[in-house]
């Protein structure tokens, strides 16, 4: 690997980008990037302006040695990248709103990840990671591509079975996990470990260590005291307090979003009450953007402002950037990522794409074996598991018979009729997007 | 085997015995049965006086050689038996209406074997099960059980893992489509075949053929037809009009009970107005049966009436019987029944209970195999079975908590707050039989 | 499927041929053949003729309805075929002797199937098998290949896993033994059935059942009587009087063919010896084949010869033709014969060809579940599949450097450098066949 | 755990003893090992006497805060130990000497792990390490049994498939083979790494990793060159000049004892011409270990001698300790260790243990996962898989008939007849270790 790096941020004008940037900033010894290449698409041009002005402040404040490029030229910057890094969201947050709105009418959740509205989202965005694999391929074969674009577990499973790009899926709720573990404990984060089994946001934690050793059944004793002056120092698992006859039969704990799984009902009471209140998700971040443009403006502005830290992707920019930086390094550290099977779950398909603890280093992603599911949540695990393969098989042939049956899969859908209307309706309401399925 | 037959019959004084009784009768040349064991317990006793009567009238008409036993005394009717059929139900009609009833009351769907209410039937009817099975290990160990009491598959996947029991679980969903088929088709049955992947209640036809050759593009375009011509041939599979999208998709035949996986919304709807109305079906079943034993216990009657094919059990002596003579008789015929996988379905649980053809002899039933799943139900397969596989667990060690896990990773539950509810008054409902869940 | 059946035979100068002709004119009434196409190449024209004129002989004398093809277009008979039966030798005897001969000069077992002279055989006819099968996709797609093409296993492998033809492998050793075993029982032969596992030439019998009940034990005892007399009744397994312990140990019966991998000290020595005495089979098969065409071109004979049983084709006619009618009649009867494993094995490759029972009907052959492997044969099972799947790869590729590595995969080989100096022999000995390894 | 480790080490009398106390000794910093039981039994007194003084006079020269006992109270030495390490050898050099002669005679490979020898001596000790275990079990639940015992592959799936202690089993191959390769290439051995796929001393390498890039295809070139300079930089596998067929068909480095698989006949003529010489190598062995044992016992020697590291264990104690510390201090490093599969290999049996790369840290051992085996080793990992298995089991079970089936299903036996007459005068031999054989 050379060394001077080239970076190529794909979907630069993100209100997250100035993460990235101070986590490469703060890097600067052990990971020499040189070219840092913002990539955006002229819907984005303002955006991606302000964020270039601002990286170029902060780059200046830390005294970088880096050259930075703006463009709407993706393949002019993806050209013998050494890291391509994709965050962007087709169709930005109106599209979100889409993602939001729509389930709800039909009484199921709307969220851009899990569910019809992630559905919605993966069946948008596939089609544009597939462009940029094709870039990837012909243009910088031996980048690695780290994709932050949700829903990530979907989309890796279709960078990683439909096309030669080495690339690695990142999410930052196992670092969250890790790190409100050790906020709950009161230890250095470093000395906590765990388990992840499972997907992109169906993945379950059957073990936690502390120097090594087993302390969940110590950490479920804390979660059953329903202590709020414990429960403040979580932050991605603050809001999850289940009975304790859940945390028993579970024996595990699990990820933010499993309420959906497991707390559907109120999860939906909310969303609505969320949307005849203070919006949906994408209303609320919309305003949380625009006050964040008008900060990162600033020429006075030259380091991340604090207020990006409400956005919501704490840990964003460590998860990727110590990432890089451990395959860079051929670090030989754990980090828990999405990349195929193989086995690393037993029983699950060879191919599929988990979410697991892997060796990173150089050569790449290397699942660490977890043998095979806990039959309890096995049966979910499977059925998400095939509802996100039909997914991605349906965005890369853009079928509309196989979108239906992908979406009918989906556990939260148990009527045709529904999944058809509402289908449908997504169909209509991204002409652009979703038009040209047949 | 003896060339004379002793046949136990668990849970005679069903409506259903006189079935049975006749499918018997029919084959006496080839399945000499000379012992018939009429079993039941002592909430029974007046139902089984009059089915015995019944039966003896039926055999006298048919100048059967046969001794007719009618006993409470289980142990002394499995003892030497060359097959024992099950086809009780613990708690009977009231407990089913608890079984459809309470579901409702949660907005979900109310059914005897699928879904919350075949849960509820199958942890009370398990232990009774696993009594019969010691019975067997100890009296007759070289007998066949054939098993017709539902939810057949979880029953029959709790015998064939924790018992040694040599058994065969039947349903006649399979042969009554078969059947449909064959009128749909105006051909002769024996010109039928089809093929089924999947589980009791949840298995699927990827091939119909007639005379060998796949047809199922010509039964689905009949299908598509939507002609009430038609749709009056079929009975098993009568109301099962899906639209296109869903025939074009599924690019298979459904089960009935998939219409509860497929076509929630209406199912939930229509059972709902049941009950504001004509009742559920445990009501309904209730008024049939009372008049059915009316019958029954008319001195005139000697042949088994009419108005029992209104019942619903269409197919079952046949199932049954045909399937006993296939054994008996070692035919190498091929009948669809439940038993254990084996690899027959590649990417399913290898000791997992399944439906599917399988080669019967007098070495019991061996299946042909069916290689992988389809991928758009794969997902919805391994999650029912994942459900059975823990409910026959919980069933077994009478787990609190195992039953919660296990009810919670039902397709049909998404909110731990509303299964444990639901579990909680189906103990209530049910202390004689669920009482001791600890 | 039509009326009037065309078969195409290719290889047809085979002196094995008047057994299927036999065979065909038997079945007249179930299986209307109404062209029989006899194929083979330039250098068995003087064979064919003679075959020929026995053919239209014997067709002539059975008052049979049937046009008869000569040629050497092999296309022409070919197209619109209903049946293809492939029964060529690539390189005729010639050939088998060299397969016999060298690697007996490296002190390994010489033979036609098993071992490196099937290695070698397979190497020449699986170019020619190719051809045959584009042959048969372009102009008869739905044609059943029928072959007996010895080494019929991988072979079968060969066109299962790289054409789209539809074909079922046979091998006459599993109708033997099932002959055989009523023979030593003195019953009729269709209360007979056993179940095989494995891989053609390599498929041990773990049960065998008369009228449906394991007898396993009795015949053992049979076999450890070690008595003349009860060995005169078998045929196709006479010669394999194992030690009891052996049997203790192995609990299942044999196939001829593993007395090379447990007997390999004993079969090597009579090897040397018939090849320094007799000569080896090739050789005195020559010679049987010499005296059977001069009784095949007496005008006079219009029957199949006695003689021909001698040949060792006992049971080929029937096991073709009965698989034939088996499948044009959709009897739905278990026929032995080499086929897709798709978890009928459940710890073997999914896509490996195995020899298995299966029902056969106008589908095909659909294998019946065998589950695991006993564990004290799965490594020579894995150990010889393996190998003939890596030889297959070579003989598709026509890799000399997979061959190399295919050869030494083979139990027989434990030595890198005389696996070399073998395949070079090879080679230098076929260069029409092999020359073009690369 | 505790801050003072107690270590016992079974079969302390073995000369290769003071390299794992320098190994302890150079490690005292980060290893508090306070009390240090060495364990052997009567047949071994003497030895372990020297080897005891010579710990005493080691620990003190390293000023050494650390009890040593001596001791054949076994029992004793694993109450509360933390680690119990095993070397021991049963029967000594004389039973090893039988098991590198008797193959000889039957024409087949001697060795004391691979082949019939290393059944032989796997049927000796796995009895004694049941006791061990069974000690451990009731002793120190929670202590780590490091398992060096050969041969060890075998031995590790006794312990981890018959017990419930927790165990890695250890060989010095895989350290010694990338000591070899830093040394080939000239680089620090922390920069090498390499991938093992397979068992114990039947472990291949597909890839190695200078710095985390893969440089296999520099190595084999290196190989090729068949340098005498190169080659003496090589210890462990230093001996293995393949052809470059080999090297290109194999596209893998092999471990040292593949040359009783890939060239079994040079291998078969060595043993023949030492065994003829200088004498077997177990008596070869004597000869060196009387001279050690000599110098063991000079009072003035109080370091690890020179001399040692002629027999044959480099890299021992390192591969012990820094296993042991590296479950200490949780480091959570990459070690080649003897595990269970769990799907690491995905097409190899669940529970089989394994040769592989896995992470280690307090939990213990982890493997990586490897996916599918290489297609042309595949099938001999399977068949020697499958024999150890065999022997484990027959050893456990103390079955002659078990052990017969298992030493017949060695890649080595091709012929009953030998095998059995092995193996009876292989118990005759060791009437007092192989005499309960039933």
């Amino acid at each position: 690997m050379k060394a001077g790096l080239k970076f190529a941020v794909i979907g630069a004008g993100s209100s997250y980008t100035p993460e990235l940037i101070e986590g490469i900033l703060q890097r600067q010894e052990s990971l020499p990037v040189r070219e840092l290449w913002l990539v955006d698409i002229p819907a984005g041009a303002k955006k991606l302006e302000i964020i270039t002005g601002l990286t170029r402040r902060m780059a200046q404040a830390a005294g970088a040695n880096l050259e930075i490029h703006a463009t709407m030229d993706r393949p002019e910057a993806i050209r013998d990248a050494d890291f391509v890094i994709t965050q962007f969201r087709v169709g930005g947050l109106d599209a979100r709103e889409k993602d939001e709105r729509i389930p709800l009418k039909y009484g199921i959740i709307g969220q851009e990840t899990t569910g019809p509205g992630g559905f919605c989202k993966a069946m948008r965005t596939i089609p544009v990671l597939m462009e940029i694999c094709r870039d990837i391929e012909a243009l910088s074969p031996n980048a690695w591509l780290i994709n932050f674009t949700n829903p990530s577990g979907i989309n890796t499973e279709a960078v990683l079975n439909y096309t030669k790009v080495r690339s690695i899926g990142l999410c930052n709720i196992p670092l969250c996990m890790k790190r409100d573990l050790a906020r709950l404990l009161d230890v250095d984060p470093k000395r906590i470990d765990a388990d992840f089994v499972g997907l992109n946001h169906m993945s379950f934690v059957p073990a936690v260590y502390l120097d090594g050793e087993d302390i969940l059944p110590r950490v479920l004793e804390l979660y059953r005291q329903d202590d709020p002056a414990l429960h403040e120092k979580l932050e991605a698992i603050s809001d999850i307090v289940w009975p304790d006859s859940f945390l028993d039969g579970m024996g595990m704990l699990t990820s933010p979003y499993h309420r959906y799984f497991y707390a559907n009902r109120m999860m939906l009471e909310q969303e609505k009450a969320d949307l005849a209140g203070p919006g949906c998700r994408a209303m609320q971040v919309r305003k949380v953007e625009h006050e964040l443009f008008e900060i990162y403006a600033d020429q006075a502005v030259h380091t991340k402002p604090k207020q990006l830290e409400q956005r919501g992707g704490a840990c964003y920019s460590e998860a990727a950037i110590s990432l890089i930086d451990a395959i860079y390094n051929d670090r030989k550290e754990v980090h828990t990522v999405n990349l195929k099977n193989r086995g690393a779950i037993a029983d699950l398909d060879y191919d599929a794409v988990i979410e697991a603890n892997a060796l990173i280093g150089r050569r790449g992603a290397v699942p660490l074996t977890l043998g095979k599911m806990p039959r309890h949540v096995a049966g979910l695990i499977h059925a998400v598991k095939t509802y996100e393969q039909l997914t991605v098989q349906a965005a890369v042939e853009r079928s509309y018979e196989g979108a239906l049956m992908a979406l009918m899969s989906s556990p939260f859908l148990d009527d045709f009729a529904t999944a058809k209307a509402m289908l449908d309706e997504m169909i209509a309401a991204h002409p652009d997007y979703l038009g040209d399925l047949h």
